[in-house]
């Protein structure tokens, strides 16, 4: 029986039209910054990726900052001294920012959609400056947030904030394009729709000043030093342009009914398992629910001695044992928190591996069920 | 006619063996973060990668810090906070961070050695802590440092200085390791070798603390955070190996004797011509020569034309118009600074290569002294 990947927000499987960019940019022997023939080759598939994502994300080539990934660019939206603030239910990738500068934590409401509050005050009382990062779409639950409406409560501060948003399970997977989300700074992860692992974009409004965390020979306009990862952006940027094909395509609408049908059919088999964040706008391809008494961990391992690759949390913290900060952020205690798990679909995913899926897990269920009376 | 590729310390080209890593690493589609057997998977490969690089380098696995390429990694040497020291000839990776942190500038002679001085003084004079960067090979001249004498003088210092070798030049081309290096940190990347660009490491003594430069999901046991470059560290670990064996069967003896050959035929041809390091211990692949009264950005575009890829100055700084700062340090006037190139050899360099290459460059030569007369 063949496996069934259902684990696309973790990382989405190499598609075809990258990977035949990447073996044809193989062949591009020279540096980028070389000024011979093979350097300038190198270049211009550089530029040719820039302005392959800039067409993803609705932004201009020069506005794109190639990094090794999101977690990086999420750095370098920060100057130097400046306070991270963000939602409670961000990323580590962000998190760990809001963390080291002491950032306030903006509060979500039980659906995963930030409130505009942190810690029940308003915003005003936190926010004195910095960046505050909202995040697109998050990646266990798929909840969306309004981040242009979030933006305009902090532009009525009249506060030196910059906007920063992680797009990264966002962009690909739905219509988010930068120019209509209040962003300054947007990150983008190639690996979320189909390019590589190990390479990402910072997107930096026009005229914003970018103080590079990584110095040296000036790459990126002096924003983000380094020798290209040349294959790796070659591959990023046909991943981007085939996943804008798709967009314009509707594939998502396809993806979102397969989403449905495997909600459904799980809440008819298992009445007491909570859905996650289910009244938000979710993205297309993203699920999130809670067995209470059956450990996420569990399921997980479960799922895949039968086959299926699904997660509990994000892939970074996996492993760890602890309940989702993501769900207990949305008031969710501890006990339903860790029994949740995520089931993430793809362009690839058919309707009946949801249907297998379902089956499977619900056989499982019914046993742990008897093990647990 | 073909053209011949003589750039390599620019970067080399991708090799058979990391290409098929790379392209088998494009099937596997998992998150090495995640537990179930597609994250597996790539977490073995990332794994069995870690180990080649590390005996390519001589260190144990758990050394290797993989990052996006040695520029990062020569930030993620430097704690917050630290004075970054190094030689007046490090890469620009490496000489932005002693510009920003004001460290002093260690002197070198003419040859292009590290003399254990500053500004003519003892070290003693100006090294208080902080990190010491010794490059093992200067990209430009090829000219390599006895750096584990020059961490002994450090070491005498009885102060608390860490050691860096910037051995991206030197791995792969020498028998350069870092058990013999006094290093307590080392640079590495992979392109340099024969594998992708866009992906190397910092080499970290045991028992050093590292503070991530880029903290996230706390992938490299929490010493630098993102999803892992799969495809680039597959690529990286077979070139890793495939230059450990190349070192083994002695193939740059060959390379040396031609690049030998290369600056004899060069003598030979123009008595004014001067080489930069020659009575210095230099890698075997590399020769640098200024011709009085011929811009070296002029050589490089002239010979670009002819069919062959050279360089001026190292690949980074190269289309700025401005003397090699590496020349100038070793005490060489702009007039001859400006007018070096370098050539660089590989192991897919022939003698004809070289041939071919030293007859057109003196055709050029004549032509322009025919202009300039």
């Amino acid at each position: 029986m063949s496996r069934a990947y259902l684990d696309w927000n973790a990382t989405a499987p190499l598609r075809a039209e990258a990977r035949a960019a990447m073996i044809a940019a193989m062949d591009l022997g020279g540096n980028p910054s070389s000024v011979h023939a093979e350097g300038r080759k190198a270049k211009a598939l550089v530029e040719r990726a820039r302005g392959q994502v800039a067409d993803l994300v609705g932004c201009q080539p020069r506005d794109v900052i190639f990094t090794s990934g999101a977690t990086e660019a999420a750095g370098l939206a920060l100057p130097d001294g400046a306070v991270m603030h963000g939602g409670a239910i961000e990323h580590d990738a962000v998190g760990a920012w809001i963390d080291r500068t002491g950032g306030a934590l903006l509060d979500v409401d039980g659906d995963g959609r930030l409130t505009g509050t942190v810690g029940g005050a308003p915003l005003a009382d936190h926010i004195a400056g910095g960046v505050v990062a909202l995040q697109a779409a998050n990646s266990e639950t798929g909840v969306m947030q309004d981040t242009l409406a979030l933006a305009q409560q902090l532009w009525a501060l009249q506060r030196d904030v910059f906007v920063l948003v992680d797009a990264v399970q966002a962009i690909g997977k739905s219509g988010f394009t930068m120019d209509r989300s209040g962003a300054d700074f947007i990150l983008v992860s190639a690996h979320k729709f189909g390019g590589p692992k190990g390479i990402g974009a910072l997107i930096a409004k026009p005229g914003i000043d970018i103080t590079p965390r990584i110095p040296g020979g000036g790459q990126e306009m002096g924003r983000r030093s380094g020798t290209e990862n040349i294959i790796g952006i070659a591959g990023f940027g046909a991943a981007a342009e085939a996943a804008r094909r798709d967009i314009q395509d509707g594939i998502w609408a396809r993806v979102e009914k397969l989403r449905n049908i495997l909600d459904i059919t799980i809440a008819a088999a298992s009445s007491d398992t909570i859905f996650v964040g289910k009244s938000a706008h979710r993205l297309p391809n993203t699920t999130c629910f809670a067995t209470p008494g059956w450990k996420g961990e569990t399921q997980v391992m479960q799922m895949d001695l039968a086959g299926f690759a699904i997660s509990a949390g994000s892939a970074c913290s996996s492993g760890k044992v602890r309940a989702s900060k993501v769900l207990t952020a949305m008031g969710y205690d501890e006990g339903i928190a860790s029994s949740a798990i995520r089931v993430s679909l793809g362009r690839d995913t058919t309707e009946e591996d949801v249907l297998r899926f379902a089956e499977a897990w619900d056989k499982q269920r019914k046993k742990q069920r008897a093990r647990a009376a």
